[in-house]
C-alpha cells in the first residue's frame, strides 16, 4: 500500500488536480492518493513549503509527497526527487522542499535526483502542466516499485528558500510570523526549544506591530472571548492567536511581520 | 473495509486535515477516509451537527463519523465516542452530535464514552489539535477492529444542542431555518410529516420576514425562472428555493429566521 | 478496481457530495472515487461539460465519469448513460457530456441509453438530488459489474450544447474563450490543429476586445513577468496568459468573449 500527497496552487475549481489523479490510477491504481492541500495562493513556494512541512512527519514511511507550485513550469528549471528520511518528495527545484526535506533529515543525509527519465513521463509533455505529465507519473511509478534511482541521475543540492532563524537581541527573542492560518492564528519561525534561550527561560510578553501580548497560555479557551494569547500550537511553534476570532485582523498582521518575544 | 468521514472547520488551505488524513494512514492504510466538508464556519457546532446528520446515514453500516469542530479543544472538555445505530461517532463533546445520533437511533439506545484511553492516542498529544492527535487515531484504531469499549468509560450523556421542534400556533405551524445550503435554499426544521398537522393537510402559504410563498411543489423547476417555491427537499424537510437563483438572498433570510406555514 | 470521477456543482460545503459517496461506499466498498470538481458555478452546463472533457481520458479504461449540473432536476428531463471510447459517463440529459463524448470516440460510436431501471435507485427517489438517488447508486452497481445494458433502453440520441467551432474569416481565424481557469488564463476553442489554416501556418499575433498579443510562445516564463502571452496550452488550446499575473483580469476578458488569430 502506497500513499501519495499533493500539495498544489490548482485549486480545485478546474480538472488539473483530477487529471494528476487520473493519471496516477492509469499507472498505480492501488496508491492512495490524499490532498495536502490545492489552495496554496498562486506561486506561493514559500507557503506551499510550510503547509508540506506540517504535516509531512504525520505519513506512514514510504509516502511520497508531491508539491507543485511551479512558476517557471517549461523553462529550463529542474524537476527534482529527494530521498529523505522515510520518505520521498518530487517538486520543481525552486525550493518548496526546503521546510520538509529539513523537518525528516539532516541536511547531509538526503538523495537528491534530478527527473530526466523520460520512459516515466505522460507524453508528449507538455510546457505548461508538469504536473500532469511528470510529477504524478513519477510518483505513481515509484509507487508500484520503479526504484528510486531510476528517476535520473544525483545531483549535488537543491534550490532552498532562505528561512530566517529567530536571533536574540537587546530587544528580546526576535522572530517573525510565517503562516496565517484559516482561523487567523499567526504562526511563527520561533519554535518551543527557542523560547530557552530567553533570560529566565520563561516568555513575559509577545510584541507585534504596536499590540503587545501578555498572556501564555496552552489552549485558545484561556484567554477570554475575543482576547489574544500567544502558545505553542500543534507546529510546536510559538503561535499568537485570539480566542473565538482571527489574530491576523484584530493584530493586522501578516506573514514576514516581526515578533519580539520578552 | 473500513469507511471514516471527516467534518471540521478546517478548512482545506491548512495542512490540518491532511495530518488527520496521514495519521490515519499510518494507523489503519486500509481504511477509507471520506471528507464530508472542511468548510463549516469557524466553530459553527450547529451548522456542522445539522450537515453530519443529512448524510451520515447515507454511509454503510460500520463508518466511523469523525466531527471535529471544536472551539474548546485543549480545555476540560471532554471527547467522546457515541455508538449508535450501525455507526460509532466521534467528536469533542460539545453538542455537534446531537442531530446524527438523533437520525439514526431513538435516544436510550445509543453508548456513550468517553475517550480516555492514550494508548491509543498520537503522542505527545498537543492542546490545540486533537483532530490529529485524538480523534484521527482512535478512528483508524477502531477502524483496525480495537473494540469500542477500549475507547474509555461509559459515560451518563453527552451535551445536546437544544433544537426548537415546530409549532403549532394560532398563526399555523411555525418553525425556523436550519441551514442555507450553497444555492441559497433555505432548509427548515419543518419535516414532511409535521405537515400532517395543519388543518386540511395541505399547506397553503410559506411566510418568512415579509415574503408569502403560494407555490408549494416538488421540485425547482416547477417554479417559473427567479420565482420562489417551496418543496420537501432531500433532506425530508421543507425547502424554500427559488427556480435557478438564490432563496437566501432574494428573500433576504438567514439561520434562524422563522417560517409560518398556514 | 473500479474508478469513479464526480463532476458537480455542488460544492464541498454542504452534505451533497459526501451523501453521493456514501450510498457508492455502500454498494460498491471497493470503488475510487475520485472529484473532478464540485465548484462548478450553479448550473453552468458549459463549464461542467468543458471541465470533464479535459481530463476525462486521463483516467484508465472502464472509468465511470459522473456529471452532474442539473438545474431540470425533478422535471421530466432524461437521465442518461453514455458508453463512449473506454469510458461511461453518466448524467442528466442536458448536454454536460458534449464534450467529454467528443473527446473520447467520434460522433456515431456511443451507445446511449435513458436510465430507468429503478432497481438501481437509491429509494425512494427524492425529486431534489438524483446525484445520491439515481447517479451515485448506478455508477456504484456499473462499478461492481453490472452490466451497462442494465441501466435502461438504448436512445437515439443526447441532448448536445451547441459549441462553435473556429471560423476562418478576411479577419483571420477567429474563436472564443471558452473557459478562464483558476489562474485566469484564458483558454480558448482554437485547437493547435485550426491554426495549420492560417496563411503562412505561423500565427502573428492574437487580438481580444482591445488589446493585441504579438507573443506566442511554449511556456508562461518566456513573458517578462506581468506581460501577457499567447501558447499552445496543456489541453492542446491557445490559451491567452500572463506571466505571474491573471490574463482575464488584465485583459478585461470573460468566456465566450472573441479571439481574432492573424
Amino acid at each position: 500500500m502506497s500513499f501519495i500527497t499533493l500539495t498544489t496552487d490548482f485549486g480545485t475549481r478546474d480538472w488539473f488536480v483530477a487529471a494528476m489523479k487520473g493519471v496516477i490510477a492509469g499507472i498505480a491504481p492501488d496508491a492512495r492518493v490524499v490532498d495536502v492541500t490545492h489552495e496554496i495562493g498562486g506561486q506561493d513556494v514559500l507557503a506551499a513549503a510550510f503547509v508540506l512541512a506540517q504535516c509531512c512527519r504525520n505519513f506512514p514511511p514510504g509516502t511520497i509527497h508531491v508539491a507543485v507550485v511551479d512558476p517557471g513550469v517549461g523553462s529550463p528549471r529542474r524537476a527534482i526527487a529527494v530521498k529523505a528520511g522515510d520518505y520521498i518528495f518530487l517538486s520543481p527545484d525552486n525550493g518548496v522542499l526546503t521546510l520538509a526535506v529539513a523537518a525528516v533529515c539532516d541536511r547531509r543525509s538526503s538523495e537528491i535526483r534530478a527527473i530526466e527519465n523520460e520512459r516515466l513521463f505522460n507524453r508528449p509533455v507538455s510546457r505548461t502542466f508538469h504536473g500532469r505529465d511528470i510529477f504524478a507519473p513519477v510518483a505513481a511509478h515509484l509507487a508500484t516499485g520503479v526504484a528510486f534511482e531510476e528517476v535520473g541521475p544525483i545531483i549535488e543540492d537543491m534550490v532552498r528558500l532562505e528561512t530566517a532563524e529567530p536571533k536574540l537581541t537587546k530587544k528580546g527573542l526576535e522572530g517573525r510570523v510565517m503562516f496565517v492560518d484559516r482561523f487567523g492564528n499567526l504562526i511563527t519561525n520561533i519554535e518551543a526549544r527557542h523560547l530557552e534561550q530567553l533570560p529566565g527561560g520563561e516568555p513575559k510578553s509577545f510584541r507585534i506591530g504596536r499590540h503587545v501580548i501578555r498572556k501564555f497560555g496552552r489552549f485558545y479557551a484561556e484567554a477570554p472571548p475575543g482576547k489574544a494569547i500567544a502558545l505553542i500550537g500543534s507546529s510546536n511553534r510559538v503561535e499568537l492567536c485570539v480566542n473565538l476570532g482571527n489574530a491576523a485582523k484584530k493584530l493586522c498582521a501578516k506573514p514576514g511581520d516581526c515578533v519580539t518575544v520578552k
